[in-house]
């Protein structure tokens, strides 16, 4: 393998798989190339909400905009900057707020 | 284990291991948290360079600044809100450019 590069406007964003909002994302990087994570870019429209429970270990760093995650005990909003980090298994509701956002994601194992 | 959220004022950056420059990083999530990965921060100085072979696969994402890495083969440059991803036995030459740069990082497996 070797070093790469890669931006927001390289990601083929999708729907995100299992819902029909304003959620999009983009691997960019999976098991197609041998590592052992999967690297993409997300992107919510304004005061979106997922529930799901995390089928991977998702770090998530904010790129704009702000993320609210919650998982009925705890409750997390991150902005521009920062990083949240869901745990396989984590029964997450993940919002975004009136201005959207724009995510960086990093999973373990592979996601898609 | 349950949802986290780090911010960069979080980490307690300390010198990057084996060396003497600039170059500052500070791991939030590791080992100590039974997770897959390591999670933190980073912060280069102005025009600093850190030659290593990489221990782990290693992603970065810029925050602020430029970073650009060079493999001997190829070298990519990276600003605000891309990402950088460097595979376990690379040889890389990592440099900063003259704003400096801020990072986050995630690590598989864990790094310290």
């Amino acid at each position: 393998m070797t070093i790469h590069k890669f931006a927001f406007a390289d990601a083929k964003l999708e729907r995100s798989p299992g819902q029909d909002g304003d959620v999009f994302t983009g691997n960019l990087l999976d098991q197609r190339h041998g590592g052992p994570v999967t690297i993409g870019f997300g992107r919510f429209g304004p005061s979106q909400t997922l529930e799901e429970t995390m089928a991977v270990h998702d770090t998530m760093i904010i790129l704009e905009g702000t993320i609210t995650v919650s998982d009925g005990h705890k409750s997390v909003t991150a902005g521009r900057g920062e990083i949240i980090a869901m745990q396989k298994g984590d029964k997450v509701k993940i919002r975004s707020h009136e201005d959207g956002a724009v995510t960086a994601y990093v999973t373990y194992p592979h996601w898609q």
